[in-house]
């Protein structure tokens, strides 16, 4: 077999086999094949795409090119592994919720998460805002922190799937990022690889989404729900609005404080909305209830006793963090500045640009753009008014938060763009387009 | 400018800048873009496709990636200088006829020649079956054996269009080649950077040749044809049939001999419609001639003077070569081994698949698969039988040249299968399509 013959074959539009897959990764692997025949055969996928058959072997292969997270002593405590994944967005805070609340519903979660890159934030630079909290726990280490408080949530290794760290690298370089094919091998196969049975997918569209519009969004969790149940995985996947940030905060250590606020029964709806939904997915699926409505008050109750707010805590103490920030926010890394936006007219909040937001907080150090850049876990946004709120000229309508003061007059102007205030109410806004 | 930000432009299927185009081939050339970047631009130019003008700034960017040759002095012989180029065929040995026969009408030609590689012969392989016949002239010793005798042929320097030297090393393993804008700035760029201002292209089309059908190249040679004109040069395309070889001869020396047969006026009239047309468009271009009628004249008065056999002689003795082969055939290599196909029925030759016979001609050793291949200049074929003749029942209809007796019977199947032979006389083969 020759990698040109099959860069050949998916330019006409043929089908790759399953073999012809298998070399391409294993060619990839160890360097038989070129990173430029890889990047043509990449750019010839997009154009070409790919069948679901082709897209679950190239998943299977991907997964095969590395380490595999064994979970099966999670199943003494589930019937099955679960997991969720966010394709991310402004402000998406959920992991940091849906983990402890499930915990507190009896379903044990091994997660591996990531950073943030670009505009939208990561789960371990939010956890790792909390003061000593560690994310660099080993596979054993994850798997034995569950056995005894069941949660962890440590950071993606590379030894799971480096098959998509190559072809992510080359992806990205290329302009080959945005292939249906591509991002939904992407995401199911670390899923896979990190042990799970069950996931439940948020996949966001809108301007603070990589994907733009619901079709798409509909499409790739399509893509990805039918690949799992190729390899035999059960995925639902929640299709959600991203053209507005979720909930009020948006940054490192402000997403945790929302979160535990969250946790502590304080909610914006739209957080509530799609962790409860979130939620009884996993619960229905992995028959921990038998009803819409049960699962919900199981949630409910999870919250309203304090155990989701409980195991909140014994994540951050299992993984060396301190706890009592839990009570005490001041304990959280401290920003230097502060400046408000103020209304400038009476009305009701219509939009909050997602993009526009994440910039500013970008601005303001809360993000990074090369994988390298230090990131400040104090700075950040709070919107004080969100969508559908009533506002009165000179109200206070956004605090931005910073550590470099020549910064936040710039983030000020971005997101002032963010605001608009309309004269009369708003209609209630549905986050959730679909579930798949 | 950002590399992966054109192929983005490029994938959506942008028109690039002259700027743009001028920074892609700065980059190849200058190593600031990565291979992978470029195979990626290039597949996705396979999709989207490039504009003339995008074409013709990417022909001059390849152009300027290198020297160029300087033929200004040629100009005291004549008004322009000429070229002609083929885009490969079988049994294809008009550079060998048509550079006498001009050289003959009083225009001195300085060509620069490929070798072969494929299925295609290379005018250079051909030319270094005369035993001392030297290519390797540089820029130098080229323009001063046209000087002197009116005519030279050297092998393309890597000197010339170095950025063509790198895309096609890609395109190749990339399966990148069959874009015609890529195609059509490869032939444009190298022939500018020749130094000529007149080129008489012939695109070949048919089994034998990598373009398979009259519309594709007609396509690719109107796509050559303009991109010149962009660039201020005249360029006129044949458009001719591969079906099958041309002539009767196809290997290394036996086409050199072929050629001299045809100086001597013992001619086949696919060579003589092609080689005559080319050389009329040539004559009528640089106003050696005024009408078709007067350019045959010129043209039959050269062979039968004797001058274009003498021109060729010319060549052979400039270039170091034995010019006596011209009298004496058995100074070329001999092959040591011979076999013949015999007619099974009588009937007509009704179709000699060039490819197949390239094929075999290829087995018997007078071709190469790799650049770094030896080829045997004695191996070859003849084709005592053409389209159109008749033929009896055990008549020789071919004949296989080699010094490899175990290649022998394996390239005799390939070339059986080539012949077809009908019952019935065939009507008349048109060898040209069209002229663009």
């Amino acid at each position: 077999m020759r990698f040109v013959d099959l860069i050949e074959k998916k330019k006409k539009g043929l089908e790759h086999t399953n073999e012809e897959i298998q070399f391409i990764i294993d060619s990839l692997m160890n360097g038989k094949a070129e990173d430029y025949q890889v990047s043509a055969w990449l750019m010839a996928v997009y154009f070409q795409g790919m069948t679901i058959d082709e897209t679950a072997n190239l998943t299977k292969a991907i997964i095969d090119s590395g380490e595999t997270i064994d979970l099966s002593a999670l199943r003494e405590f589930c019937s099955h592994v679960a997991d969720k994944h966010s394709t991310g967005g402004v402000g998406d805070k959920i992991t940091l919720i849906l983990i402890p609340l499930l915990a507190a519903c009896g379903i044990p979660i091994a997660k591996l998460s990531g950073r943030g890159l670009g505009h939208t934030g990561g789960t371990i630079d939010k956890l790792e805002s909390i003061p000593g909290f560690r994310t660099d726990l080993d596979i054993e280490e994850l798997v034995s922190k569950v056995k005894d408080v069941g949660l962890a949530i440590g950071a993606q290794t590379k030894r799971l799937t480096p098959a998509d760290g190559k072809l992510y690298a080359l992806r990205d370089v290329t302009a080959t990022v945005d292939a249906i094919p591509l991002i939904a091998s992407s995401v199911v196969s670390k899923k896979i690889a990190s042990g799970a049975d069950y996931v439940v997918l948020d996949v966001k569209y809108g301007s603070g989404a990589f994907i733009k519009t619901p079709e798409n969004a509909c499409e790739l969790a399509q893509w990805m729900v039918d690949i799992a149940e190729k390899l035999g995985k059960k995925f639902h996947a929640v299709i959600t609005s991203m053209e507005q940030p979720l909930g009020r905060a948006v940054g490192n250590a402000i997403e945790v404080i929302e979160s535990i606020e969250f946790l502590k029964g304080v909610m914006t709806t739209d957080i509530k909305e799609l962790t409860y939904e979130m939620a009884a997915l996993t619960l229905l699926s992995l028959q921990k209830a038998y009803s819409k409505e049960e699962a919900y008050s199981q949630i409910q109750n999870a919250i309203d006793s304090g155990k989701a707010l409980a195991c909140f805590k014994k994540l951050i103490q299992s993984q060396d963090g301190n706890s009592l920030v839990v009570e005490n926010y001041r304990l959280f890394p401290q920003p230097q500045y502060a400046e408000r936006i103020i209304a400038a007219k009476d009305g009701y909040i219509s939009n909050i640009d997602a993009y526009k937001t994440a910039y500013a907080c970008k601005l303001l150090g809360a993000g990074r753009e090369r994988k390298t850049d230090p990131i400040d876990y104090s700075a950040g946004i709070y919107l004080n008014k969100i969508y559908g709120e009533h506002v009165s000229q000179g109200e206070v309508i956004a605090t931005l938060y910073a550590n470099d003061e020549s910064k936040l007059s710039l983030a000020k102007e971005f997101l002032k763009e963010a605001f608009s205030i309309a004269e009369y109410e708003q209609p209630k806004r549905n986050l959730i387009y679909k579930i798949i």
